[in-house]
């Protein structure tokens, strides 16, 4: 079947000729491929096209198209089944057995279009808008491009006091992305969508809303999609971790995940590219569906970083001169909770249901529950990968990459790094950094908060038992006639 | 379309008109339906057929038949899809929903039947031999009577230093179920499967191999199906809690789980119920198979055991005089607890694969790793409940049934157990009773080791990452040009 | 140093000569040593008494006696210092470590009477009451006849949503107890005092108020010492798990622990075992300073009972036929989890502080602490120990002691239970009950409710931190200026 | 009493007046206490000298003298009792509580010289040699100074399948210190202690043996003490964190903990600071002291980080604009596991034991499972602090100090930093720093390893508990006769 890829080297061309809206460090990025903050990263997506053009990830890297009998990037399909989003959590986990890290761009964008589908289609069908059509539009548009899309929801929020009912009284109204102005040709949007994955390598973005509003705030209900680089946009960069680690040095791995705010400045969205545009009623439909599929996904994102970890473990501990079985223990709970993550995730869409437009998404109850289990089980994968790997591992204390290759002390560093005999220093060395970077610098960042708060998982799990029911059942059981009603405290 | 079903009323005519061959407390059980020590399990798998005629129940209760246009009791069914799979945990957790603990003979001899297509259709390919047909033949003739099937696996096993493979080696050959004589009629075997669930509530029983074989021993390689009430056949029941509960008594609930061991003694099998007569290679195959499903399937069990738990919880802490939300955060860890359970056994199913006879099996990798966190965290879910409860749910301290209706004391009694004043004393004294049998009394008891133990599902997990595969991957993000070869010890 | 100690054949014979008020399965226990369901308790009291006697055990069981320079049973001495305490501590754990359970009587009652001595000193001082005197005298009185005496603190209380200050809205004035006369001899109180250890072995009660009570409803700060057959006292026992084992079966172990509800109807109490007579003021801080000893000092027990739990895995394990090694692990675990009780116990002793009167409390913060800890983690020993035994110490599951034993069907049950050549079938089957005892049969019971509960214990860590402090140094270290108030939600 | 103190202005100072030995990103640290990448840690250092300084802090920070009456910086006097030790677990958390990370050169130097005074004692006992009385002059001399020592275990080590008694089949002999020739004068040693906490910023180093060691490798059993700046010592620097932050960046704290190489090259030691010299057997009787001891006092200093967390959570919840009761129960549970560290610390210390010259050591079996509970729980802490701090605390997503206060930018993302009205947006962005430095750049660093591993502290627990005692004890309670001998597999 004919497929529509693209190679790194297309990919670094049509990057290097978009505006230049990215800053870090006091300047804008002129080439994001060579600053040192951002050239991991933007090494971690030419990789990813390097693995769309390879056979044997093809399987999970593509898919059959939307629209015709050929085959795309699978991020620019939509999800139909179970099994649709299996594929994709099964790709999610490839990149990350491979780079180690986000699976950027071909997550969150296409999530957020998941839901603007679906969301369309229920809009369109009470309002008469034609939301559905759009999105199919740039689909079709974009299919066959494997461009990269983020998808954003956060917004900078100001007063966590106030929620998206309350938005009117923050004392700043730009706390969250809206509409200021509209005219026949689009409309113009001012806000800041902030903690946002990949966006800066990306080609376009999708931005969605992340509370739910009501007719008083209305303009904040606005969806749309817009090229990384359009006019009014900026993005901020924000790592503070790898400003000024040597391209060359082993203290930074091959590969990097990267975070941006963007920023809108009366942002102009053409009215094709507009998902949303005031029906309030539907604005926290995208957060309900997103996060359900996020949430059940992710499982295979954070067992491809567990995977990860037991390759760092295993490395680490022949480097430091031990058999494999003194951590077999240890290295069988990172599977174990690995399984977990990719199991709970999996059941969730399992047990999932379809959308009246033919998508497919997951059981809220289960899948929220799975980001509850690894927002407090991936920093216990952390710790065993520590517990591994000794002190030298742990303690962000070994010398860094500019002593051990100093002429002056160099070689007396690397006397003392060398371990097993049969392992050189270096490798030791770097396998130090990639355990730090595993502990650190990474995926621990985000697993907790990413996709929204633990917090937020158990409220919705809660609202998916029926207390009453169980209760009914349980009174049954033990033999008592009239189930106890609930006790008013105050009475 | 048309249903086979069984009403309770069908049920005990049948059970009583079998041979007595259950013993228990120094004699040979009447009538199990009002024998003290078994009336309440009996009572459960009559409720069982009520369920199975109640239309709500019906869609998980039943299922389309494997031989024509019509529904059957769904355990005789077979299951081709991951969604078929999940019919079977749904059903699961909606009996343990309505009876509180186990689905008993609408599971494990389930689940071994469908091991017996897989092994039996391999078996014929490899031998030419007729297993297949002749489950085929078993099946046709009883799908249409909701019968019910206990399947057995776990033997006497004598010591644990030896296993299948030196059998021979132990003192007595009696420990594992094996072939003792054949003739032209069927075989002979002896030997002992014990703690095996429901098995004195079945019609029918399902023997397979717990053990790997081999040639040497070939005569343990037996798996067959034989009426609970053969000759030959003897069953010891072995719950030492319910001995001497009165039936009226509210210090134990309107059903229970039970547990027999199975002891053969020259028991005649005719070759027609016979699956395995000495193919010792594919022996193990059934142990492989049936612990994969039976651990993912057994999500459905103990989120349903979490479900009473939760409703448990609410009645008690009504009864105890407080509000819900007192203990909203506690409830929701069992819901989060239930969901991982849930989640994973989904899917460890969605992530399965299709045996060339059409039967779907679960991935073992995720699937045994249910296990090992049902084995972890069944626990919690029980101490939860009992810091829910307080003191009197925990203690084993309530005054008994016996005192608290006595004319002397009952009334004193109940004066100090009363606590909400809209809640009578006896439904506190219930909730109670409740409280304590869901937390000692009953699923405590065999989600650890049931269906093989933690220890088991860790080295299938285990044998299931590819270590060279991850560390390799691992030094590539870390610019590791060669990967360390494993260290051996004392070179 | 002399010694004033006490035989078992005496405490029979004290025991068997006091008023027959103790109440179980709708009689009054005639003889408590013969009686089934308090045979095995009362051998648990006998043996603590052949152990107070044993050179090996007297520098735990005893210590100097308060008033001269002779030792008596440790129980009826007074705690001085961090030493003392830990003395107390190891004291338990030995008893555990002997018996398996509880220390019975020689350590609520103890504690209590500790609490008596300080809030009565500060009452004195406060009202010029004689309260330090009468329990000085009582002591005296008492210290050199070894007698047992459990403590009681928690009321029957009614509906949860009503405290102390609210006890005059109870609809039945008796949920706690209370005064209801007075004359110039003495108080006569009413009420139940629930789910008290011990209390039926003891010789004397130690009563306290169990809320914190005020000027309106002082009639229920009472605290007074009585014996346990005085007129007015009933006990009615509440164990159902042992009502009809025979002494004689291994089903049940050689000891028991107990529990009693304790009916007060109108019983009179002399002045001079009176030691609060309506100072509400300080009715609680018998609860305040209890808990915190008990909390602290319980580490002792409950890591006695994990020695158990060690001691029972090596057996099982052996009588299994494995080697010591493969529990290892999990052994360690139990240790680990074992001396984190008792350390954090310890802890709170070593930094605790002296009450004016020259006695030690523990640090309530720490203390607390443990209870939380405990409460946590206790169910986790159980289930690792259940992850040892294997399903058959698991699961309820193996047939009773009169049908091992039955002259039918024993010698087939006992051919089945026997897996170690070297080891009997019936150490097997006694160390299978040992297991299960200890896992739902016996402390597993009380220790997360025993002694108040863990959210109580949360209460009093949670106003032990000051958090305007720890904010302060935390904006130090990060250069803020100027601590941010605490959000007021509705301003 | 007099106190002998010293300020910060003497402290830099001497500090300023030593030997340039310190080496960090390619060069000699000119001035260690204006160096970006050492300034913070070196403020630290001061920081404890104006808490020494400081009437409210002295009762911890100083203490009576060994030799006179008068006080002395409490960490250059000896601890005598359990209260002692606690005084130095107390004096630790108060500088956590102060500066947030480690107690630096008042913790691992003093627990040295502790052990140097037990293990010289019966050295000399042994051999008639003179380490007591040396290290008592040592002490005579400085402890008027009020000097840091910072004390030094850990080797190279080289592979880690050769342990201290097969060090001479390292390929390099140099992986452990070593002695390499000796005159009358002194001995001179090679070697590198590495991952030395606060080696830097003291005044001398204490080096013990970081392994037992036999007979044929006795060069390698010395202790001595070394001035930092001796000729033949070299110090790398090795955080990767801190190396480029200006000093006036809030993306760094106020402070900060930091860690050494220390490379010994023919480096002489005079005998007078030589504690041992070849006495092979008393080599590894340092570990043993040392870590038991720090183990368990090391409490306070994770206890104080917890603190700081606590604060951390409230101002940062505070700046979001939330009330504190959202996190209470989040930071109780942080509370919790503070207590849990400080509590079996002290614990352990009270069950301690007098060494006959005197000293005071901790219960290793307690002292070392501390260790092991903080391995567990240090990152549960951390994992709750980033559920309370939101996604900008955990995702190292904020914008970083440049681009914040860049003329061009930082207006924009201040406004979007702003979150609760009344807190400015660089109180938020500093407490979002605060967070994340306690989340990964700190104590999460050290506390698994520091002072030995979590696998050690199991090894020496499991040592402390006799099995055969537990197993006889199991078989008293359970009526069993004879206690099963160990199962031995093969045979």
């Amino acid at each position: 079947m004919e497929m529509f890829l693209k190679t790194r080297e297309e990919y670094q061309k049509e990057v290097r000729a978009m505006r230049k809206n990215v800053w870090k460090d006091g300047h804008w990025i002129e080439d994001l491929f060579t600053e040192p903050s951002t050239c991991r990263m933007m090494e971690l997506n030419c990789y990813k096209y390097d693995m769309l053009n390879d056979p044997e990830c093809q399987p999970l890297m593509t898919a059959k198209s939307e629209f015709g009998d050929y085959k795309v990037a699978r991020w620019l399909t939509i999800k139909h089944s179970a099994e649709d989003c299996m594929m994709s959590s099964k790709m999610k986990r490839l990149i990350f057995d491979n780079v180690g890290t986000c699976a950027a761009s071909a997550c969150t964008g296409w999530n957020a279009m998941q839901t603007i589908f679906a969301v369309g289609y229920d809009c369109d069908k009470e309002y008469g808008t034609h939301y559905y059509e759009r999105i199919t539009n740039w689909l079709k548009k974009v299919e066959k491009t494997a461009c990269k899309v983020a998808g954003a929801l956060t917004d900078a929020k100001g007063t966590r006091l106030l929620g998206g009912a309350q938005i009117g009284q923050q004392a700043d109204p730009d706390v969250c992305v809206h509409k200021v102005a509209e005219d026949e040709k689009g409309i113009y949007v001012t806000g800041a969508k902030i903690m946002i994955a990949h966006a800066a390598s990306a080609h376009w973005l999708f931005i969605v809303p992340g509370y739910r509003y009501n007719e008083e705030n209305k303009e904040y209900a606005v969806a749309f999609a817009v090229p990384r680089d359009a006019e009014g946009v900026t993005l901020i960069q924000t790592d503070i971790r790898d400003n000024n680690i040597k391209p060359e040095s082993w203290d930074d791995m091959r590969f990097n995940d990267h975070c941006s705010w963007i920023i809108f400045d009366n942002c102009f969205i053409p009215h094709e590219h507009v998902f949303q545009n005031g029906e309030a009623k539907y604005s926290d439909a995208f957060v309900t569906l997103f996060t359900a599929n996020y949430r059940s996904e992710i499982g295979g994102c954070v067992a491809g970083q567990g995977d990860m970890m037991i390759g760092a473990a295993v490395v680490m501990n022949r480097a430091n001169g031990l058999p494999d079985k003194v951590i077999q223990d240890k290295i069988t709970d990172i599977m174990m909770i690995n399984n977990m993550f990719y199991g709970i995730g999996l059941g969730a869409l399992l047990d999932g249901w379809m959308h009246e437009c033919g998508i497919w998404f997951a059981n809220p109850n289960v899948g929220h529950s799975n980001k509850y289990w690894i927002g407090k089980y991936y920093a216990e994968q952390c710790r065993i990968l520590q517990d591994i790997g000794g002190g030298i591992a742990e303690t962000g204390c070994m010398p860094n990459y500019t002593d051990c290759t100093s002429p002056e002390m160099g070689p007396t560093i690397m006397k003392y790094i060398k371990a097993n005999p049969a392992v050189s220093a270096e490798t030791r060395a770097r396998a130090v950094r990639l355990c730090e970077w595993l502990e650190y610098g990474n995926g621990f960042l985000a697993f907790i908060h990413g996709g929204s708060s633990p917090d937020g998982a158990k409220m919705v799990v809660r609202s998916c038992y029926d207390l009453e029911y169980l209760a009914k059942k349980a009174c049954f059981v033990a033999g008592i006639d009239e189930v106890p009603a609930p006790v008013v405290k105050g009475k």
